[in-house]
């Protein structure tokens, strides 16, 4: 796997908090997601990888078993990586062959389509968890090594894009190419709104700094404003200030801020008091992929290789590189309705406590986003790339 | 106050949990509303009440100075409650004197119908608080002693309401009588949906217990069941069996639980996986408004001094007795915009991780609630008296 | 009581800390063990007081049934105050008539004496945990409300007191006067050792922290330092620095630091950390006990009424004011036997990862003090009236 | 070396509580403690190993730079094992060269004592850290592989051995074969004991549970009780029950437990509790250090390669297999003094909250043990190969 190229065995051990899991165990897990919901159920002639058959890779579902807890992956030190790399082969070659000579219907291809979509979730959780996990590091060991690690290019100019009143769709029916907390496509009333061509930049993002962001409570929400105190935050996650310049922790190690790529790895709470200082706001979900629909991201995806943003272009295109915090909490379309069974707890069991993100990052594969696409998180997590674009109320010039 | 009239001394101080109160520092903050807000800012002749200018009872407003943290407000035993009784006389004197003689302008009024309703909302707090701080005493005190604690009729058939697909209007442009969070009215487009024609009753939320309701981790959201295993709830807050009859602690002290009334306190994974459970799903907020939009509550408020629920009747004015959950997170309206200044803090900074409770409780005075009123806590809490009501998509029989 | 005079029925009820206990509690504890030692197991005409037959007042005595958790007595506001006065009221008078009346033996004279002795034990308990209690306060309220509070004297010179080798004897064997902690005595063999004529003053203690005490780790243990740090302590409990002076919070409320008397609530930490920066280190228990045997104390103790250390004068009778950490764990002493039952819960249990402590303070009453009384607390704590004595190996000049 | 042979380089990185160590750490610590406290300050010729020179693998000593969190050793992935080894390597070939050709002095060759002594040190724990690491596998992964694990004999019968009152002297003036907390020498008055002939077995505790040791408050110290209760302790650590038979994690894997074998990897709590069931009271370092005096241990050490322990046999050579739980606090010796810098931080500042054990386990290289060698630990901790030997009062029969 091309991804864990750069790692060498102690780096695939790894876990530097619960919600962040090792490279191994990405590599054991997914694998584990099409033994346990085609080979086995699916295929007869399937023979299970002995020193896999322990649950140990069930991440979360409650229907296959009592879940491993996910605080002790890191403490996992066998089976081995190559064990595992094994595993892979067993469960690859078997899935070829049942591709090839297996009963096919239609539950069996939803089923692989969102075994290959949650192989490209977990490539990117790879690279943050990853970059997470390297971070503990003090001597800052780099992912990429030897590599150069120069500014991109020139920010656009930000302008504001501006939408009339409309009764509108938001979400798709689209069985295949959709996760089921994107289903149904139904009639939303959309109020008028403007968006920003382009994310918040790092360059931005530090003038909120230094105009004292972080010291102000009437810019954050009152559970933000706990955080920032409780954790001390005074800047991104991987930020330090030295000698008066800014570095970050990089997939290249650490590495003075790029001013014109937009700003990522900030909280929901970080964005919102962003947003309320520039007099402006967050999109809503709707907003977002109304803007957004028939557009082909141009930003930078997993397949740069580079795991790091770089500076957006053009409207509508210049979405990627970052996700982007939308202030929209998680919640069910109307007439959403989860899948029965495992595939049920995929998404629906997390709609409490978490805001929506749209976009997608520079460690998402580019195949795998799309603008109806809804991602989520905790708004006091900042491992992602995530970063914000902000919106106004009504038609702005 | 009536309302703390049954305290004794020692009932005013006790502080169980940071979320909660103690009864003396309701009666203070209220009047420091009062004080800070209208007298300090408007009232040339106000004079401060010495023991008092201090900043203790400042609840959140971060505008006004740093707040006493909340975990410490039962440990503030000086100024007494006589002293704190003395300060509510020396400011009801001042405002009366400011009313009749005091300049007055639309924004001093909205000041004080703003402090009215804070009045009100800590009218509410204070007999929740207390249900709370007494129930951590092993003896069961009682608040109302020597009362009979009966049954209060049977409980109403359960029916569906039904309401087709609608492009209709939310929240409120009334000033005087909303808060910023009802604001503005709003287009908005409803899909068809079916309501229940009162909540969920002790006796439906026995069955779901028995029923291996707190077993199941397919019922639960993903944080919900992480709570129930981690705090082993069983049933809901003060509720306990003995002998297989299920008692819980009531204002009335320890009483068997009597079946007709609504469920009360409930957490929002407790409402939800209840309404998974009978194959139905809470209402929005949107969906709980207009089925009860117009219709008076006949519910039990604060006024009938029973702190208790009761078997609610004919809808659509079968509301009050319990809040009711709603599957919507707390979020601004589109439009919304919140005052400039401390009332700015009073709503908008807590929209994240809370969820919408519609309709009022048992513990709210009836003036004070109205269909589009929006109350909110974090789905995890159950101190309040919040209980259900089902909601299911499309037209039901 | 004498010493509950000064305190409003609020104070009655705060508790800021698991460690302290609300006065109430005190007052009915010390009731509870006398009704429940005496009373009940010895007299047949006893009839107990209802409101108080729960086991709420029962400390840690595992014998005598599941002890209410101690972090909760606070919340307790019924009964009341005043109910808790009756309950002493009835326990003293069955008290006096049993005494009269009752039979007698040795074993309830040896209770009795046990009782008084803890009595008193919660006279001094009562002291501290108020001042803590009263600590949380920012109001800085006075339980010694308008009294002076002024330098009592001066502070006589340091001098060394120097023992030979010596096989002596530690402990006693006076049933009746001794808990069973100090007996029995027993030969012991003590090295050559100088001990410093009083304790160690707030004006030395000063110049400990201004040389950069709290800031070296080479002066610290291990845990202590861990504390330190995590804590960010940076002088004795109670004091601040404003304006370049330092203020401690007293009895009287919060004063200037009054330099000649001797520092009071330091942790064995920082006794331990201070002794090491001046070149001396803490006497051992047995050090102590032969260096203070047969005087008698001269100090403050409780019967002044301060509650507040003095500048101490002529050794071998300066001694009482702070209780003075020794470097002795509290072990017990060779042959050593607990009684049987409760009263065996009384010392033994408490014999990990505590520290004894000599002397008595002036929260201790003075009939309550003898030379080989063994106090003892966790080496962490700082909320009894605490300090120190130099000592040194060998003669010292 | 020979102890890491059995591990894969996953293995090596491992770490399930900040008190234990990966076995990656254990290997760069030693290494680094000759080159920090031999070569660095006296072989002019050093040159240092670039990737090491950072800091990271100092334990605990505060002179020489701020130390590495602990409980992040398991989150440096790099410079991998590889690295490591070649660390040790470049070490040893600069000690040997040293050793050839550098200046000598006691001081040096003292610090060279203690180096190895500190190895021996880290062997062991490097044993009982990989046992402790691997335990939080549910796989139960053996690092003896392949190897039988049956009973290794009988135990003997239980005696006791009797002394008599004795003005003895303990500890050692040995400066090259002891460390500075085994000194001096010094009189003791040593009080009439008895003391066991072996230690407590697996068959005898198990005895204790059976009967209700860890349910029955009275038997515990109250911290103990308070441990048992909130970590629902039921058995030693490593301990399960299957179909009503004991089970064991051993190096060896899950294994069946072997009754005549010495208990280990209980608290001192646990072996407190256990002896006053037995009627009897744990040694005090005194006492254990004057039974085994010139005696030489019999027992299993660190290069049986069983790291597991066997029957004891003949007193008073029946010591080693498992660490004995004295009941002595860890306190300086009279008179001790520890050196100055960097090797005063050794041992003297972990004096608080740590009890003695004696005699070394199955995990200790047996030249590293002698009968005046003190071993402490906290009392609540189980990850050591700690038992316990019953004593009593006077002179038993």
């Amino acid at each position: 796997m091309k991804l864990t190229a750069p790692l060498y065995t102690e780096d695939f051990m790894i876990q530097a908090h619960p919600d962040v899991s090792p490279a191994k165990w990405h590599l054991a897990h997914t694998t584990w997601f099409f033994e346990q919901f085609i080979l086995k159920p699916y295929d007869d002639n399937y023979e299970e990888f002995s020193k896999f058959s322990n649950g140990l890779y069930n991440s979360y579902y409650e229907t296959q078993g009592k879940p491993f807890p996910k605080q002790y992956r890191g403490l996992i030190s066998r089976p081995t990586t190559e064990d595992t790399m094994e595993y892979r082969r067993h469960v690859e070659e078997a899935m070829e062959h049942f591709l090839k000579e297996g009963p096919w219907n239609e539950e069996i291809a939803e089923l692989m389509e969102t075994g290959l979509q949650h192989e490209q979730q977990h490539q990117e959780l790879l690279v943050t968890d990853t970059k997470f996990n390297f971070s503990m590091n003090p001597l800052n060991p780099a992912y990429l090594e030897n590599e150069s690690f120069e500014e991109q290019g020139e920010t656009s100019k930000l302008e504001w894009h501006a939408y009339e009143d409309e009764l509108t769709t938001i979400g798709t029916d689209n069985l295949h190419f959709s996760f089921d907390n994107e289903r149904p496509e139904h009639k939303f009333y959309l109020h008028a709104f403007s968006i920003a061509s382009r994310p918040v930049t790092n360059e931005e993002y530090i003038r909120f700094i230094e105009d004292g962001g972080y010291e102000d409570p009437e810019l954050w929400l009152s559970e933000g404003w706990g955080i920032v105190q409780e954790q001390d935050w005074k800047a991104p996650l991987y930020w330090q200030k030295q000698g008066g310049i800014w570095f970050y922790f990089t997939m290249n190690g650490l590495k003075e801020v790029r001013l014109h790529e937009p700003i990522a790895h900030i909280s929901y709470y970080e964005a919102d008091a962003y947003a309320r200082w520039a007099g402006a706001r967050l999109p809503t979900e709707q907003e977002w992929e109304y803007a957004f629909r028939g557009a082909e991201a141009d930003g930078t995806f997993l397949e740069s290789e580079s795991y790091h943003p770089r500076p957006l272009q053009s409207f509508p295109n210049a979405y990627g590189d970052v996700w982007e915090w939308t202030r929209s909490p998680y919640s069910p379309y109307p007439g959403n309705r989860p899948p029965e069974g495992a595939m049920g707890e995929y998404n629906a069991k997390f709609m409490s406590n978490q805001m929506v993100l749209r976009g997608g990052s520079c460690a998402t594969p580019k195949s795998h986003i799309r603008s109806t696409y809804r991602n989520f998180f905790p708004p006091e997590k900042r491992w992602q790339f995530s970063g914000l674009r902000l919106a106004k109320d009504g038609v702005q010039k």
